[in-house]
């Protein structure tokens, strides 16, 4: 079937690749002309505006957006202006699902139909196909369902889940229309909030791998500082690019991002040169937020996100508080970098 | 080769017949000698002792213990008593790796050489492979290269990491020598601990997908309850089962224990029957404990291990605690099951 | 100075008990006529709508409201409709500060004054006067000085601050003009945030105290239980009615939360008849959301949050899935309630 | 009555004075003779030696250790050698519980007595008293009452909790018998698992003030960096020394934490200096081992714990291993300090 594609970035041009490859038609568009160009040299419709772009779709027109989450309310509306009622807007992005929630409410005062659709897949996505969250109207996700199933990854050599019988359903292979309008990002937004927690666990237990040797680096403290309890138990000297590879295999933790893990580590087993300054996209708060907002524990999810704000020391004055609480307490001053334990000086509380 | 093996449970009956599969030969003893004739009668040779299990082994003999972590001590003991120096005993079962310091420092006094392996795969291990977390002397764990070399998965069909290239490492093929004594049942620890945060952070996203309806169940709140500040934004009805099996398709997070989510709600979609009481191993709370003592933070780890505690209400007297004191400063009484939140009422604090 | 309260509740009522003791002039209303009735013979002059109410009052006005959130809005508005410009309103209610940005700014357009008053106090203030927590323009503020000062609990007999010298400051008399609109609240939010944190440490630390006798109730669990690994440590039966009442003196963590906690378990030292599920008011939620909002690691007070929200089994669908995927990997059947740890039959991982 | 003290930092030296003053008879040794002879021009008896010092005391002769918990055993050993039976020891110090109860039983065997002392109150303990919590036999802590009473800061002007009549408790006081040897320095390792909660509770508290103008500070940002999603609720400008000031009156956090943050906040209202590396002793990592043990959800103070430790950027590998995997799924770049979300150019995940 015929799409339109606004929005050229590397997931927007891997997904038309993915579209055309299996036969569908498909009307590019970018604020970068080059962008357009080089999907038209691979067999692309090229459109120099949105209202071009439209011009070039039959309806009912499906317009697909894949861009900035913080610019998709604007192109979506200038993007409804051109179209008619009965065609569809998607958005792919990454976008807040309450944006998705009162978006799709304004359109359908003009006709137009909301699609949301929560992607993942990262950079393998054009090999692997992407994991699409739908939500939307039934009778929109119908008329895309061809292109839903050419962009996900298909059954794959994934086994079967026990249980399931007969005709593949869309979840096996890799698209799933979640629930109304706001859905798909709903889903995509707890899978990352998930991601988040999984990283977290893997990256925690790395990290007391790559300290198990505290016992034997114990040598070095100074006489000052207090010793390890009991140092005999952390003499190993774990090498984790081993271990994450190990896992990969047969472990009950084996996923596709330990997969990464192993791969990172190869690629720089000391992870040398990295500041270890997490970023940390929307969804990750959301998810938090909206499990405090029903009222649901997501201590794992939270810490998880909590951390990755730590690791950018958003948690700076905080810690100073402490030290200046202590300092007025005890007496206690700061020690400098690479003590760990209080000096064995009688500490008042 | 030749290898023993002491305790004929489903792990330890599955590493036989995987053994006998690749042509070693195996003496097995089980304190149930049916279990022992059932294994006979795939091919190994029965034992109705200890000792008669060691008589059968060629110095220098190897003894794999398969039993609970309870037991190993006393087992392992006995074994020791009627080994010579030179032989090897395995403890692969669930330990404390304290344990394996202690232990193999012990046995070490005695001439007896001890490996501890921590041992990964649940009852898919047969045919899928154990993936084998190895501690011991080198000399040792050279020895019984062999018999780990075929109780691992192998390489199979699991993609190479980018970057290795040349002979497989043992790692890519399942098993790893971790370090000495105690760094293979360390580094299954810190697996399992692991492990729990991955599960947590699904448990908890698929909590909030279920609760994603609350602003449609609020309308059967009283009057009483503070209603959802957004309900508009809560009117999902999200079928868990689908979005696990469709997060098995190309997402960031695909998983075995997705998989084994998938698979769960595939045979029991509503989970009606579980009460929640999830129990929890030694490893998770070891791997907690490990970080404490290392002084590495571990929020995500030691929050999963903390929510197993409270599904079993280990929680109680603390909630009781704080109902007590809302009780004392503001006169909360509390509400029955099903309110979420405070009752419009002017509440003190 | 003269003031209206609308809404005489426990807090209402005992706010004009305070500013009438203190010679203002106190206008009150409320739904309930008998509660108006009753302030009336204590010398507040009564008023039968909020018409009448502000009838009796000389411009500028300040009617202040002690109402439930969920109603401050319609009631302000009604207020505000038979109001001039110039006047006050005050909102001393429990309202997130989001409706005061909004409210403050639609009200401004009329000229009314909006002033947001968080108000910390619980049943005693009525003796000990009540923590204020103000935000609004400076000339509002200042006008309303007089009562927030008879408010206030004073300096008291608690001790100066040291390095804290000359005249008394508005927040050492207990009230704090914390600034512009919304940041009252804003700061009472957050003190409610904290108020958390602080309950559920001192309810983590007595419940550690309530199990410190797990090794001497170890001898009751079945011998199918896996022990607690160092029963000799746990075998304290503490009181944790006295430790609460000695930890009041001299000790580091001394607090009036504590002193509150004495009292609870001084009252019902087992807390029989609390089913401890503790409800959450939404300060709580709503500064986990702040936190996250800016980008700030608040994981002790998340964690305090999720604690009360798992206490009423929010948590409860996490913990089938949890159970589920046990079953499923493990074979592992959930355990009834009363068991700690795994049976010491092998566990697959 | 007598009492010999060996350790005459500030808390030993300060708890001679409080003793003295009551007509208490003091020996004192300290390994710095400057420390002993400063205390014998204040009146207590000068020893040179534990030898000496035990000399100069009747049987049943009493000596309270206050040095460091890694010098205890050893100086414990020594003053054993010299006692004869029915003496007892007392540890003032920070020992691990585990400590009292090994030791405890080791001195019996000898018949020396063994009393294990938690002791709050930092450097205002000579003028306040000291919140004393004791473990060990019930014939010799009753020997040892007068001086418990004396250090103890007593009943004060600390209000009596309601439902408490007739004569004052001892723990009404400030001290208590808390149970068998270890049970004090248990109930203190709680005290002080707690105090980190609490002290967390306040730090993050007042890090959300110290961000609320996060809204402000959004302007400087670059356009590159996706703004806060309602900076209009952020533009609060908070004086957090004033805040801590006003919340010691009449809130419900009111607390002596809270009383040494607002002199904190008074001495240092930047907390300019501070690097915010928060030190941790022994009793918060022994608290949260304590919970894992007998399986009671801290969540709360094991995120305390937690967040010392990544103040001190223990999480450093940890957060590299999270960067690392970022650019592997995403190829995302980390950002340079200050940026707080990901760029608006599309995120794969």
């Amino acid at each position: 079937m015929q799409v339109g594609m606004v929005g050229l970035g590397r997931m927007g041009a891997n997904i038309v690749r993915r579209l055309m490859r299996d036969g569908h038609d498909c009307v590019v568009f970018d604020v970068n002309p080059a962008s357009v160009g080089a999907l038209a040299t691979e067999g692309a419709t090229a459109s120099d505006s949105l209202a071009d772009l439209v011009s070039k779709l039959q309806a009912p027109r499906v317009v697909w957006l894949m861009i900035p989450a913080g610019l998709t309310g604007t192109v979506a509306d200038e993007v409804a202006a051109v179209l008619e009622p009965g065609d569809i807007i998607i958005d792919g992005g990454n976008s807040n699902y309450h944006d998705d929630v009162r978006r799709a409410a304004a359109m359908k005062q003009d006709g137009i139909r909301y699609v949301d659709i929560g992607t993942s897949g990262g950079v393998f996505g054009l090999e692997r196909g992407y994991c699409l969250m739908v939500g939307g109207p039934d009778e929109a996700v119908e008329v895309i369902d061809p292109i839903l199933r050419t962009i996900a990854p298909g059954a794959g050599d994934i086994g079967r889940t026990p249980g399931r019988e007969g005709d593949l359903a869309p979840e096996e292979l890799g698209y799933l229309h979640c629930g109304p309008s706001g859905a798909g990002h709903f889903v995509k937004m707890v899978h990352n909030g998930i991601e988040y927690g999984v990283m977290a666990a893997l990256a925690e237990g790395l990290n007391i791998l790559h300290n198990a040797d505290a016992g034997i680096r114990e040598a070095d403290h100074s006489a000052e500082v207090a010793p390890l309890e009991e140092p005999e138990f952390y003499r190993f000297d774990i090498d984790t690019r081993k271990v994450a590879e190990l896992w990969r295999r047969g472990s009950v933790i084996s996923s596709w991002l330990l997969d990464l893990t192993a791969a990172a580590l190869q690629a720089n087993p000391t992870l040398d040169g990295l500041a270890g300054r997490v970023s940390d996209s929307g969804e990750g708060r959301w998810t938090v937020k909206a499990a405090v907002d029903v009222g649901v524990p997501a201590p794992v999810l939270a810490a998880s996100l909590f951390e990755r704000f730590a690791s950018r020391d958003e948690d700076h004055f905080a810690n100073q508080v402490l030290s200046a609480m202590r300092l007025q307490f005890g007496g206690h001053q700061e020690r400098p970098a690479g003590d760990v334990l209080e000096a064995g000086g009688r500490k008042a509380d």
